[in-house]
C-alpha cells in the first residue's frame, strides 16, 4: 500500500477547521491522524466531525506532538501561538505548515526561520495562499515567459467585504495592523514577481478610518494605501480595505516594460450574469475563503507532495520574514506619517544620524 | 465657399425628428433646408426647433419636393409612406435616404428598387443603421482580413427592452411582425457577412407570446426564433424579443472556420461599473437609439458624402429586398408552422407541387 | 469508523480514468475498491496508478461485479456498453452512475430505465455533468427564486474547440450525431429550467460541415442549429460545434418574462487578463473537462451521498430518456430536412397520416 | 436666424486642429470664424481644411483677436503660450477655453485666474476633458445620489500607450513632468469627487524610468505613483505611465463607505470581441483622443452653451490652480524623495522651520 503523510492540525478555529478538512478529505496523499485545540467548542466539533474518521483529538498541543507516527503539523491556531508551536514542532522533528503570519513580531518570526534552518531535512512552510492560486500561478508563468518584459510596477490590493458586526475591530487587537495582516499577501506577491532578492528602497503609508471608527483605538485603519520602492527601478503600491460593498476584491496588476498581467480585475463568484431591470449584475465572492478555497487545497496537497517526494518547496520560509519587514515598515510609516528609507543593501537609513 | 448638400426630411416623428437634427447639427457637409410632416404637433415642434435655423417647414410632402435647390430627401414618416414618398422623390430627381423598411410588402419594396434603377445617377439608400455602426464595421473588417476563415454560422438578435405601456402592441398593427421589423437587421447582417449574393435554402421560425398577449391579435409574437439556411453550407439563426429586462440587447456572433467575432456580447451603457452590496452592476442602453445613435449620425454623413463625392454607397438598395424576402418567409413560417425550402437559384420549392 | 461507499469503475479510457481518480482521491465518503477495462493499455495504467492504493483491477466487467462488498458501479466505458453494463450492475444490485449517454438508442435507453424501475432501492443516475456545476445550479436557484419571472426562452450551446487531428471524425462513428452527443446537455438543461414535465411541440434542425468534411460519411455535422418548441409557450434553441477557435464555449441563456440569466457568457480559463500590443486577451478552457472538472467531482460526491444518506437524487433517470428523445428528433430533422411535430401529449404527429 | 457664437482657435497643432474641427463641424451653436498659428505647415493645413468654410486664417494671435465680431477664443497652442494668450484674450474681452494646463508654473496659472476674475462677465474655462466624459459624469451622478456613501478613497491613473519613437522624451522638455502633465487629470477628478474645497494634507510621489531612459535628462519618469492625503479622512492615489502595451488605460475607482464606482476598469475600443486560437481578445483605444474624443466635442458644445445661455460653467477655473498645486507638490516629492505636509488650512509645513 502507498504511504500517506501522517498529519496533525493544531487550532480548529475557522481556518484551522478548514485545514483539517482539507487534509481529511481533499489531500489524497495525506492522512489526518490528529488534531488539537484547547477550546471545548472546537473539541466538540472535532469529536463529531473528525474523530469518526480515525482522527485522534487532543486538547494539548505538546501531547499531540507525541502522537505515534506523526510526521507533519499544520499550525493554524491563534497568531500568538504560530511561532512557539512551529518551533516546538520543528524541535520534535515534524514538518510544519504554519498559517500566516508566522508572527507579527519580526524577531519572533526570525526565530522560526532560525529553528527551521537547524533542521534542513524538515519542510517548514508559511501559508501564503496566493502562491497556490491557479490565476496567480498563471500570472507567474506568463511573467517568466518574458512576454511582459521586465516587471517594473506592481499594484496589489487585499480588500475585504464590509461586515456589520464588530469582527474587524475585535480582530484588530492582535492582527498587527492592516498592512501586516492584509497587505502582507500583496507584499509577498511583490517579492514573487519582482524576485525574492529585491531590496526595499523606501516605504510610505497612509490610512483612514472611513467606516470602522473602532479600529482607531488599536492604531488600525479600515483603508490603507502604501508605496514600496525597490532598488533597481521597481515600485509596488498597495491598497487594503475592510469596507468593500460587493465582496472580496483582491486585485493585482503586474506591469512590465512590454505588457501587463491583471489578476482578478473583474471579481466574480461564478460564471453567472443576471439581467434585470436595473442592468446586468454578477455576484462577487464574499470572503477570502470564497476566493481562495481551491488555493488552500492546493497548499495542503503540495505541502504533502514536497515532503513525500523530497521536492523543493514552491517558495522559501524566509520570504515570510522579508514580507513582514516591509509590512512592519508600512505600519510604522502609517503611525509616524514619515517615509522610511533604506540603503542599497537594505539597511534602514536613520534620518537624524544622516544629518549629523 | 464649400457646397453643402441641400437636404429635406419628411416625417418628424420620433426617428424623423432625430434625422432632422442629425442633418441640422451633426452633418457638416449637409444643410437641412426643409422638413415636412402632416401632423400639427410635429409641425409645431419643427417651427420651434428647426425653423429658426432657416429650415423651411412644410405640411405637404409634394410641396416640399419642389423646394428650390433641394437635392436629397430623408423619408422617415410612417412605414406605409416610405415607398410612395421615396418613389415620388426619385421621380423628382432627389437622392433618397429611406428609413427601414422600404415597405413590409415585397412587391412595393421592389417598386422602389425599380424606380431607383431608372435613375442610376441618384443615390437611393435604405437605412440599415447597423451598417454604419463602428463595431459592426470593425467586425466586417476583421472578417475581410480572413482571420476567422470562412464565415459559416451567424447568430444575431434584436432584443428590445420591455415596456410597461402598450407601445409594442400598437406598433404591431403595422410593423409587419417581429421578424420583418426587428430581425430584418440581423438578416441584413447575414447578407453582409455571408456575402450579398448568398442564396437562401430554407427558413423556419417559431414564436411565443410570453408577456405581451395583446400582440396575438395582430399575429405577432414577443419572442421569435428563426433559422435561415443558405446554400453553400451557411447557417444564420436569429432571436428577437420585446421583453428584455435590462435594455436593448442586440448581439451578433460571426463564426468562421478559424475564429469568431462577437459584437456586443456584453451590453453596457458606458464604461462605469457599480459595486454595491448585491454585487457588481452595469447599466445597459435602454433603446435602439441609445445603442445606435452614433451609427445614425454616421449614416447621415456618409449619405451626404456618397452624393457630394460621387462615391459608391456602402451597400446596395436591393439588399433591402433580399432581407425583406427572408423576413417575409420567416413570418410565413411562424404563421404556418412549416419550414419553407428554396432551390439553388433561390426559387421557392412548393411542396404540393413537388408531390405531384 | 465511518462507512465508505464501496465503488468500482468500469472503463478506464479518458473519462473513466478521471472518474476512477475522482473516486480515489476526491470523494472522501467513497472508497474505490475495483476498476476494470478489457484494454491492456488501460489495465497497465490502472495497475500503476490505482492498484497501489488497494484498488483491485479486473479485465472483465462481470468478474468485477462479484467483487466482495461492492456497492456501486460507475459505467464509463464505450458508449455501446453503457446500457448493457448498467443493466447487469442493476441486476447484481449495485447502484449505478452511468456516463452519458445511456445509449444512443432510445429503446435501449428505456431498457435501462425499466431495469432501474424494478429496483427502486438502487440509485441509478446518468451523468449530466452540468447538473452538478456551481454556475448552472446558481442559475437554477435564481430561476426558482422567481426573479426572472416565467422561463420562456432558452438558448444553449455546446461548442468544442477545433482539433487538428481526426478525433471528432473517429468519434462520430458511434456518437449518435452532434445533437445527441453534444446538445444532449443543452436539451437536459431545457428540461431542468422549463420543468421536467415539459412536452415537446416541434423540433427542427439544420447542420453543416464547415471544416470537418470527414464527418459527412457518418451523417454527422460540425455545426448544428436546432429549435425545440414546447407546449405552453416555451422555446429552446441550440447550437453545437466542433470548430471553436478559442476553446470550449458552452453558453446558456435562460430568458424569463422579467429577466435573464446567462451562464458562461464570457468564457475564461481563470482570473487572468493579459495586456499586450494587440489588445487585452484572456485564455479559455480548452476542453469540456477543463470547464466542468469540478462538476464531475461534485457528481461523484453527490452520487455517494445520495446512496449513503438515502437522499433523493438531484434529478431523475428518465430525464435521460426524455433528452434523448429530443436529441433523436433533432437528428432526424437534420437528416430529413423536415420539421417534426408532436401533439399536446407528446405523441408524434405523422404527416402522411394527418393528410389522409 | 439663430445667433451662433463666433469662435476662433489659436494653435493648430494636433489638439488645436481637432478643436478647430470640433467647432467647425460638431458644435452646431458655434461658428468657427478664425484660426491662427505661426507655423507655416499648420497654416497650410488651415487654408486647405478651414478656409473654404469661411474661416479666416491668421498667423498672428493678436491680429486674430481683432477679428470683427469675435466672441470666444480657444487657446490650444504650445503650453508656454496658454497663459499669455488667455490673458490677452481676456483683456480683449473674449471668452476663453484654454487647453490644459493653463501653465506648468503655478504663479502664471494664478495670473490667468486673476485676469479672469477682473472680467466676471466672461467665461474662462480650462479644458479638463474628463469633466465632459459621459462615464465620468455618470460616476459623478451616482456619487451624488449617495449610493456609495461618503467618498473616501480614489484611485486614478493616466496611462499612455508606449511609443517606439521619441515623442514622450521630446514632449518631456516642456510638459512639467508626468504628474503635472498626466496625473493632473486624476488630481482634478479627486477634487471633483471629493469636493472642490478639499484640503491637501500630504503628498508623496515616486517614479522610475523603466523603458524611456531618455526622460531622465529632463527629470521626468515613465512610471509614477503618488499618494495625496486630504484632511478629513480622504486619500487619493495615482499612477501614471508612458509604457502601456495595449493602449490608453485611464482607470478610476471612487470608493465610498458603502460602495464603489469604477470608470473604465475594462478598456475597450468598441463592442467587438475576437475569439481566436490564443483566446479571446479585444482592442483598446490607442490614444487619449481615441478614448476622449466625444468628451472634447461635448466640451466645445458646453463652452458654447454656457456663453450663449449665460449658464454657470460646469466647473470653476481656479480648480486648475488647485490641481496644479498638487501636481507641483507631487513633482517636488518625486524630485526630493520627501513627503510634503500641509496644515489644515492647506499651508505647507516647512520641516526645517518646524525643527528650530
Amino acid at each position: 500500500m502507498v504511504r500517506k503523510l501522517q498529519v496533525a492540525v493544531s487550532g480548529l478555529g475557522r481556518m484551522g477547521a478548514r485545514h483539517a478538512l482539507h487534509f481529511l478529505d481533499r489531500t489524497p496523499r495525506a492522512e489526518l491522524v490528529a488534531a488539537c485545540d484547547p477550546d471545548p467548542k472546537a473539541l466538540a466539533w472535532a469529536k463529531q466531525r473528525l474523530e469518526p474518521f480515525g482522527v485522534k483529538i487532543y486538547s494539548d498541543f505538546d501531547e499531540m506532538l507525541k502522537h505515534e507516527g506523526l510526521e507533519a503539523v499544520v499550525v493554524a491556531g491563534i497568531t500568538t501561538e504560530h511561532a512557539p508551536q512551529s518551533i516546538r514542532a520543528i524541535d520534535a522533528n515534524k514538518h510544519v505548515l504554519c498559517e500566516k503570519p508566522l508572527s507579527t513580531s519580526l524577531e519572533i518570526c526570525e526565530g522560526v526561520v532560525e529553528a527551521a534552518k537547524q533542521k534542513p531535512e524538515l519542510t517548514v512552510m508559511c501559508g501564503f495562499s496566493r502562491r497556490f492560486d491557479a490565476s496567480y500561478r498563471d500570472a507567474a508563468s506568463k511573467v517568466e515567459s518574458g512576454n511582459i518584459g521586465r516587471v517594473s510596477v506592481i499594484r496589489s490590493q487585499t480588500a475585504d467585504k464590509h461586515r456589520d458586526d464588530d469582527y474587524f475591530v475585535q480582530y484588530a487587537k492582535h492582527s498587527g495592523g492592516i498592512f501586516v495582516d492584509a497587505n502582507i499577501h500583496d507584499i509577498d506577491l511583490a517579492f514573487w514577481y519582482f524576485g525574492s532578492d529585491s531590496i526595499v528602497k523606501s516605504v510610505t503609508a497612509v490610512g483612514i478610518n472611513a467606516r470602522l471608527q473602532g479600529l482607531a483605538q488599536y492604531g488600525d485603519v479600515d483603508n490603507g494605501v502604501g508605496i514600496v520602492e525597490f532598488w533597481g527601478g521597481k515600485i509596488a503600491y498597495f491598497y487594503s480595505s475592510r469596507m468593500m460593498a460587493a465582496g472580496q476584491t483582491d486585485t493585482t496588476e503586474i506591469i512590465g516594460t512590454h505588457g501587463k498581467i491583471v489578476v482578478n480585475g473583474n471579481p466574480a463568484q461564478n460564471l453567472v450574469e443576471h439581467h434585470e431591470a436595473t442592468g446586468i449584475r454578477r455576484d462577487v465572492p464574499q470572503t477570502y475563503y470564497d476566493r481562495f478555497e481551491q488555493a488552500f487545497v492546493t497548499e495542503s496537497n503540495e505541502f504533502t507532495e514536497v515532503i513525500l517526494d523530497g521536492k523543493r518547496p514552491p517558495f522559501q520560509l524566509n520570504g515570510a520574514v522579508a514580507a513582514l519587514k516591509v509590512g512592519d515598515a508600512l505600519q510604522e510609516s502609517l503611525r509616524t506619517g514619515k517615509k522610511i528609507n533604506f540603503n542599497e543593501i537594505g539597511e534602514r537609513i536613520v534620518e537624524s544620524k544622516a544629518r549629523l
